[in-house]
């Protein structure tokens, strides 16, 4: 007996099996994951690359918009770079550079990293759930999040990561197919330099079967019937990201969210060269530059700066060749803008339409 | 409503919507076809590696064991080798050969090409059903044996090879996810030269929206939770490889079945290493070494008739690290060998008590 009425939803505190990704970077906007809470599945706040400032603004934000829970998602704390192969990388965009007429800003590139205060922020406005990639909360962290009665969500791409992710104290794991669009949540590197990619139907049940604490499936789910499927394999819940992506509440850049609705299951590649870690985005003239060049990229989140005035530069221009074009592989179900309550319900009535 | 009772039950002849994949070169014996269906699925005959002679012995087979239908599995005609680079190869194959012990029989690396006289004989002894890996029949042969009125598969990987696949006038189509052991399907090899990797999660649903007929999942799926999460997505049917492998009644070697139990969800890569086409099997120390000493492999069939004396003499000293071990990515479903009508009675069961 299938049922989208489940054990998760109570723990999470909302209506629906549905989670709105936290795809850091510019979609997830204070009205998104509003919208998506208040429409009764859990909208996701991608926190990882905000300012501290903006991070309290849209937690602020948020709880003007909606009473419900929200979560805000977390980058794990990456390996330390050396920084030693900077010039080496620069030199390959110069051709890039050139072309967007950038004048780059020489002087800084050690990313800031606020994860830390980040994290502060969170205890202190009292976020109900942290979801995080690229690996668990640390120990501390984990410890303090607990006291504090925060519920903790981490994404695994194998079994044994998410055995690990149940072992260092997850209350739910998100098992994430290589469908998914954005970052790999991989975080055994060492195995998979690319991140591990199963696809979802072998990943899911796999990890259903290995672990004690619910599943979120992610990966390619992008209606009704991908969340009901998802019930099926052993997941509790279904998380969602592209579609949210071309969202009208999203703040993707309007050329970005044309290139999905153009796009389609062949368009997207995983990548490394915009960030430095494993990536699924539409196919571009930059992916398609920077891997024929030869060029290593950096270690993250050094790529992630040194490419970061390319993506501006493409923003300003409405370029999307050099835009990093996060999408799953599931896009022909994307055409046009949608509403983030519209999503949430046309999924659940697609689902309610199949189990009936 | 998601139903277990599928049209394509009917067009087929069968009464449980369970194909066991045609996996050409050894598991799919005259006994392991007619047991799947003789229990009321549709056992599979991977042809394309036997000679003219054994296809007919195995079809007089599977006749005598079973009035059921079955299916023969052929592969679409393969682009002309020049035959230009087989000492290169074979340069790189020789520590290999040494290691092995083989003497190398130099003189004949052209491979048999029965693919003609195998469809002939399929004709001839009145098979009812015909499924076709890396393309669709030739214009002449469909219309043959559309004329004989032969019910036809063809597997597909995007969904621009699925429309292909019935504008040549398939009845089904198969919707190979990344997750599928073995070859992949695919024949837009011009865009994917590793064939394309799209997860079944995203690739079920995009093409079963875009297709007519009716549409067979395959890729990870092991259990009855794939099974009704492949019908929730849009199939009718879904088609079952490892778990074929590993029954009793497959003709894979001891070895090869006990790296599949030994093996889990990050086991399998995708290779063109044995046979010169992408294939997903368990990483071994063959894959290995082919692929680090950065020979190009040849074509297919090249590749694969210069690598049979190793995979023979692998197989002769019972030793999986130069044996090509071709299985799905959801391996741990698999722990110990099984009866064929167990598995298909099994899958059943656990499907009907989740549409309960």
């Amino acid at each position: 007996m299938i049922s989208l009425n489940t054990h998760i939803c109570r723990l999470l505190g909302i209506d629906y099996p549905i989670i709105q990704a936290g795809m850091a970077g510019g979609p997830t906007t204070a009205e998104l994951v509003a919208e998506v809470s208040e429409a009764g599945a859990l909208g996701t706040l991608g926190a990882a690359y905000l300012t501290p400032e903006k991070l309290r603004e849209d937690i602020v934000e948020i709880r003007k918009r909606t009473n419900k829970p929200f979560a805000v998602n977390l980058f794990a704390p990456a390996p330390k770079d050396d920084f030693s192969r900077i010039a080496e990388v620069k030199q390959t965009l110069q051709p890039i550079y050139e072309e967007l007429a950038i004048e780059v800003q020489s002087a800084e590139y050690r990313s800031p990293d606020h994860g830390e205060e980040l994290f502060r922020i969170c205890l202190e406005l009292n976020v109900p759930i942290i979801s995080t990639a690229f690996g668990s909360l640390s120990p501390e962290h984990m410890a303090s999040a607990k006291a504090q009665g925060v519920t903790i969500i981490t994404m695994a791409t194998t079994v044994g990561e998410a055995l690990d992710a149940q072992a260092a104290g997850a209350d739910a794991v998100v098992a994430q197919g290589s469908e998914a669009g954005g970052h790999r949540g991989s975080f055994s590197f060492d195995r998979h330099p690319m991140g591990a990619q199963v696809g979802l139907m072998a990943l899911l049940p796999q990890v259903a079967d290995a672990v004690d604490v619910p599943v979120i499936a992610a990966g390619g789910i992008a209606d009704g019937r991908g969340l009901v499927a998802s019930l099926t394999l052993g997941a509790q819940a279904v998380q969602v990201g592209t579609r949210f992506v071309a969202a009208k509440e999203s703040g993707a850049h309007k050329a970005y969210k044309q290139a999905i609705f153009d796009s389609d299951e062949e368009s997207t590649v995983v990548t490394k060269s915009f960030s430095g870690r494993p990536a699924r985005g539409i196919k571009n003239y930059f992916i398609e530059q920077f891997e024929s060049s030869g060029t290593k990229p950096l270690p993250f989140p050094s790529q992630n700066t040194v490419t970061k005035e390319i993506r501006g530069a493409a923003a300003k221009a409405g370029n999307p060749q050099f835009m990093s074009l996060w999408a799953g592989q599931a896009t022909r179900a994307m055409t046009q803008e949608e509403g983030a309550a519209e999503i949430v319900s046309s999924m659940m009535d697609q689902a309610r339409a199949l189990l009936w």
